[in-house]
């Protein structure tokens, strides 16, 4: 097992643990509980899988199981509510704990309601996922979605702990795989390049779910992770540069309608549009780009947009997004293949150029 | 004008302004603004009387009025969508500011929106009743209720600063105006002798508005509620003693269903069940107690609870209170008048005696 530490002021840092069999390791969950009350906060396809498990290693406490339908598409106040309405039926005070088990939706949902409950309760993040291992469960962004916008309304809170176990990868389909890789993909982009050279090699491996490279991957996606929260937690700065991608990203997964792509899907897709925009602004050559694309492809993942959706549909949804600044659409792109810009306002003819080379 | 500051690690502190015609030094609030993008959230009641002269005062910028219903029933989850529903369709960025004018309901809802709103936005509260004033605005307690409990969805969150003219209060019922006072009284009981002297001396002056004795009433509560935000904005130790009486009256609150009481007629009776309990523990005497009940009285507030609620109610409702450690009830009570307790665990029996006294 490694530990990495996420470094944050006022004692708020935290560690991730990341490693094989962890799930197993009882204590290092129950050194973060604070009361005998824990609610396991999880969903309809990991619960078969994971929550007997728990319940019997944690079976000295006071457990409340929320178990939520799978999928974006129920990430939303209404049933943030549910948690609420459970954990007060049973009487959870304010030093319960919430366990968070499932994958990057369960994490949001999961941490923004113990960040709203009684103001405020204690969370531990076991993602189910590689796209929450590497990260969704890192950082402390919570929230759900609104109809006319992703994340839109949620918190900065920090867990006590990840717990990052590669073995509940086995059971995750290819799909759900693959939009993790493109989270994975993104820290190369960004700021990391001798791990996006190691990532063009390894690809295969990954693939085919090699234990080693797995958490090769998802060691460096973290520390990258944890190094970039450490020094931006509220993104004020450096931490835009993680939304490489995200800005076109929100705009296809509310287009197209919550459930449609995953999310690592859309931030593919997402990325290629940027790193084409790049190319305009001069940062990128065609090489770069066509290096880019032909990554998330190797990843097996879309690099092209629904067909359903129009150019202005973009620009309105884009609107919304939460690094704008009075109005303007600002995102993150490329000033080089491994290194990230900060947020730049986009130039209404060039995004209209981008989006008309896809969707016409 | 005074100025008091609330003062607050990470550059997070922040004045209350108090005097009489703030709302028309429109510089006051604009020092604080931080985009051109401004909501307004208000109520029914107070839209007609100071909404325009605020649209007027802040032509400058872009503005966004969320109206909503007035009363305790409408602080609801699904109230606060409706706020975050008028931003996001006026496309309202990160770095838009949210004011609450209002009173204590419009403050909680106005302040958690703001938390929860792209993650938080900044918030200035204008608060408009005596109540909100005194306490509710200040110190960053923000929220909704749920059918199960009082305030148990909610974020610590702090304004920018808070603007308390004491002119609104003409436009104040008198309901309204003792329901603040019991907020008033409570700085005394808890940690302010010599304020409760003059309190009791004032109290004609205060029910005819006399403006000396209002200011200073709200200066003396400010003061108070910031020396102790300041000491432990998180309430892990002595902020609790604030909530003397808010055990039982939120009880009430909800047993009676919200909007049947006001706020601070709940907690003048919640106070009265504290102070009688004190006296089971034997830090109260009988003319402490007798004391007590007429100061509420002679500002005109109720002392008794409801008929229509059992004693197995107030137990059961007590249950879900924040305060409470595993399952336990724990309220704050006072040693003495004037020096509250820290939360000490309730015993039943004596519950039972205190609830038999009123609810028989």
């Amino acid at each position: 097992m490694k530990a990495l530490q996420v470094e944050l002021d006022n004692g708020r840092g935290y560690p991730i643990y990341i490693g094989s069999g962890l799930l197993a390791q009882t204590e290092l969950l129950t050194r973060h509980i604070r009361s005998k009350q824990v609610a396991i906060v999880t969903n309809e396809t990991i619960a078969p899988l994971y929550l007997a498990p728990l319940r019997a290693a944690l079976s000295a406490y006071q457990l409340e199981a929320v178990i939520l339908p799978d999928g974006e598409q129920y990430k939303t106040l209404g049933y943030l509510e549910k948690i609420f309405d459970q954990l007060l039926a049973a009487k959870f005070s304010r030093n319960a704990t919430l366990i968070a088990l499932g994958g990057g939706v369960i994490g949001d949902m999961g941490g923004f309601a113990a960040a709203c409950y009684q103001r405020g309760i204690a969370f531990i993040q076991i993602p189910t996922t590689l796209l929450a291992q590497v990260d969704s469960s890192v950082g402390g962004k919570t929230g759900v979605n609104h109809a006319l916008g992703k994340n839109m309304i949620g918190a900065f809170y920090q867990p006590q702990c990840v717990i990052a176990d590669a073995d509940v990868l086995d059971t995750l389909d290819d799909r759900q795989l693959s939009a993790g890789l493109a989270e994975v993909i993104k820290y190369g982009l960004i700021r990391d390049p001798e791990f996006l050279a190691w990532l063009e090699a390894s690809m295969p491996l990954l693939l085919a779910r090699d234990k080693t490279a797995l958490a090769h991957a998802i060691e460096r996606s973290c520390a990258n992770k944890a190094e970039v929260v450490g020094e931006d937690e509220f993104e004020s700065g450096a931490r835009a540069t993680l939304n490489l991608g995200h800005t076109f990203g929100h705009a296809i997964e509310t287009g197209s309608g919550y459930g449609h792509y995953l999310h690592g899907e859309a931030v593919a897709i997402g990325t290629c549009f940027a790193a084409d925009l790049s190319r305009r602004l001069g940062w990128l050559n065609d090489a770069d780009v066509e290096r880019i694309v032909a990554l998330f492809k190797a990843a097996k993942l879309p690099v092209t947009p629904p067909a359903s959706m129009t150019a202005a549909q973009y620009v309105d949804l884009m609107a919304v997004d939460k690094k704008n600044v009075d109005g303007k659409i600002r995102v993150i792109l490329l000033e080089a293949v491994g290194r990230a810009s900060l947020p730049v306002n986009v130039e209404l003819t060039h995004l209209q150029e981008t989006l008309n080379t896809y969707v016409g």
